[in-house]
């Protein structure tokens, strides 16, 4: 399974993490099974949703195990690395390859500004350090570097960078990226673009939050697109784009975690200083998903 | 013509200023007699390719004029009116009217931030001043204002605002206006959208700068997502869109106007101190419009 | 006295315009009455605060022929020129010194991005076409363009471009072009700035809209910093500043309308569809001026 | 010492790390020994100039360590604590308060924008955690929060928050803050102010890392600026600006790193994939000591 080219629905995984500090493996593990039976391609711990960025390592690799375990080999396990430096990011890759990972989503952190030598440096270094594909992330909406056609044109030719993750609200983006790197490297969606549109671009599915918690409505999405009945697949689009719209209202952590407690998930509230969901916000995610059939 | 709902291609037109700063009024006369046989299904004159910001009144006008007459009713004029003052903007869209165009392509200017009931009242007072149709024109780029969801909303509901037109690079922002205004509005692509992807989730058509170098290609792609024929349509789409990436590394009327110049359009170069197209540019432009046959 | 080198408190004067469009110029004239007498040291009619960006140019041209009148010679008058082409600043800036202006404030406009080199074009073309000294003008926060270091000191060799004034926050900026321009310009600091910081790094004078309200205690500050009293200067700053800061909070031409409004100029409020100061605003205004005993 | 109030010249420390990850702690003791007997009035680990974004917790650890034990008690030692949970934040800051510390640099972190209530919770525990003074540090260039002023008020009334450290380039900024928290706080400049300007509106010193490759000119300033001789102070003042602005065309830790290596310290390049300083760099690093006597 781990062979076969990466495609279709990955869920963004939150992160359940309790009071004292612990990842809440049972809460998790229970999660991922939930998300095979339903579908899904693939899963993604440790994703922005995954509140990769507040975690500390023994958390992540924690988080990382609990996922492989759960998911029995049934589906790819491609788990964020996210790190300002080469070597962390290498560090953090092998023991996620030894881990069980078919896959290492790779996020560049930064603090001060970085060259595109730089920026091509970081994400060879992390595809050379392990034997399994690599997928690019990019989210300039969060991050402080961006990766320009020309270095993931040069990144498309390290033999295992194969796929990326755009995580802009730029679509027209997604399909220069495909004109440009002509099959070398395939495209992921992100949560921010419409899946049906990158799916009718030549994009292979879609790593994303929202998917989480409407993880069986991404899937019949993502097989009408397949099929190339794009009709149906608008039909199923339309509502389905309202849930990606409120969860782009709110921080996304805690939306996605705030729609899971409602589906019976105790995953808890994102980590502090981070708020829990507002009463609002929970009351616009509970409509969102019985609008879907999610609840 | 002027009563059937807009929809299809309409070229954002350049606007020909030799140096005494007269409207070259023939060569505009013979673009647009060039366009209408070409099939574009509508004119735009004073869009941001056509150097609103760059114009008098007096050569609007005139731009306006020719425009209307060369037109020969055969599609409909939609006119730019852009201005920061109500009282301006609604003397213009009266003028355009009496000139004979078939709607207004409402811009907002802001050089201080404004309210969304500023807003509001600016789109109005436009749509109350005229009895032939609004477009909405939004354009986060290069406008210190934006057109929020909740305000699109109350616009939508003033009678004679019927088309939007957004030139964000937010595509899943479309989805989000078409959800949200229930029909009451219609939406256009800009060149910063993939039309196709406007159309697959229920656009009505493009108002584009590049549409003016290359109007028949645009009326094919068009046509093939009209009959829904998504397969076909993108295989037009995906050169197409090289075309609309090599004009957005450059200043977009420097680009077009340097394009149309390869056509045999004597429109000049852009006003000064813009740049006219560098000759890389202009390289970049001839082989752009070479490779769909434009050229 | 045109002659003397610009220096000292620069009222940036607001626009009195009635509900017919028309210039209010008795109420101006009053104005610039009141300022000369208390001490300014120039009137700066059509900056930001003057809403240049909201003005025809009938307007803009009845505004400064007004405040010429009313100065009687007694200070220089900088008229604020302020266009995206070329061929209209030029004109404008004519028309100024024709009219009696002492000097212009020369504002680049843009819409789409500017090289250095039209940038550089631009505020030349306005040197050469007057007699009268130049002072550019900058202000980042609210233009599309800004000018670097390298083309302001491309621009200071220009011969009778003597003076700028910038708008930034960046007060190290300021230090940087006196370090750069070695004497060939002379720098004026706007609102954003602390006078007193621009004037003990060398700076020559401020041009503010809040010194509209505060005539008297501006020119005190002023000639503090003269003396190089920095202590008692720092006094007279302090509340001062909480004027600034209180301006700063609200569009900065309703403000400074709403003010000379409660100190009984009926200069009305800013053009629609921008918004009269609110009440709240009212009261803030009313207690910070009351705090420096202007009111 | 750790009694006495903050004040006077603090360089950020950069952090001298090897290939193989381990701190230099030799080159870092030789360089506190230095900064202590130029006079400096304490030393600050772990600021943005000591690449605290890029290093471990164990290394981060070391260096504070380090620096404890080369300042001997002669300087207070103020510990950069930077992260994006509160959890971890606490327990860097007990640990280095444990280590020996004299103040903490509270550093925020953060990946989704976070509300003022989250903001204020995170100095808040910081403060509790410790006993010793805590100092607010914001830098909106490279940070993703921001402190406005309510929250810096607030944030004034915890017992032991008695500074901010502002890296924004707003120096009017700073002068609203302190005629806000009315002495509950004091101001440090950073690198991006111009120190004369803030000792003149009344700030109490500067944290930033030029003073690491120029202490023996920060502290004459400082001592200028403390006498109120502020015509010398000015004369000091221009040409240490000159270094500061070089240092700003580069990466900061790159740039303060390449100019200690020039004055005899092996503390190598940043961590990878940043870059060391270029050639042009290193050259224009030379000049601008070699203009202040630094080499």
């Amino acid at each position: 399974m781990a062979d076969a080219a990466f495609h279709g629905v990955f869920p963004y995984l939150v992160s359940p993490i309790d009071a004292a500090g612990e990842v809440k493996a049972d809460v998790l593990a229970r999660l991922c099974e939930h998300l095979v039976k339903a579908g899904v391609h693939g899963l993604t711990p440790l994703g922005s949703t995954g509140e990769f960025a507040y975690l500390s390592w023994p958390q992540r690799r924690r988080i990382v195990e609990t996922v492989v375990a759960a998911a029995k080999g049934r589906v790819p396990v491609v788990a964020g690395v996210a790190s300002t430096t080469i070597a962390d990011a290498v560090m953090q890759s092998r023991e996620f390859e030894r881990l069980g990972c078919s896959g290492i989503l790779a996020i560049l952190e930064a603090y001060f500004p970085l060259s595109d030598d730089g920026v091509f440096e970081y994400f060879k270094a992390i595809a050379e350090a392990v034997a399994i594909p690599v997928v690019l992330y990019t989210n300039p909406n969060f991050q402080r570097s961006d990766l320009g056609l020309p270095v993931i044109d040069r990144l498309s030719r390290v033999p295992n960078i194969r796929y990326i993750k755009d995580a802009s609200f730029n679509t027209g983006r997604l399909l220069s990226i495909i004109n440009r790197v002509e099959g070398r490297m395939q495209v992921f969606a992100a949560s921010a673009h419409i899946p049906a549109c990158v799916m009718l671009i030549g994009g292979v599915g879609w790593m994303a939050g929202p998917a989480c918690v409407a993880p069986r409505q991404s899937v019949e999405l993502y097989e009408l697109c397949r099929r190339k009945d794009w009709g149906a697949a608008m039909e199923r689009q339309r509502p389905l784009w309202n849930l990606n719209q409120a969860f782009a209202r709110h921080n996304l952590a805690a939306c996605i975690k705030g729609g899971l407690e409602l589906q019976g998930y105790a995953v808890g509230a994102p980590l502090p200083p981070q708020s829990p969901l507002s009463p609002e916000g929970v009351e616009e995610v509970r409509r969102a998903l019985q609008a879907i059939g999610a609840l």
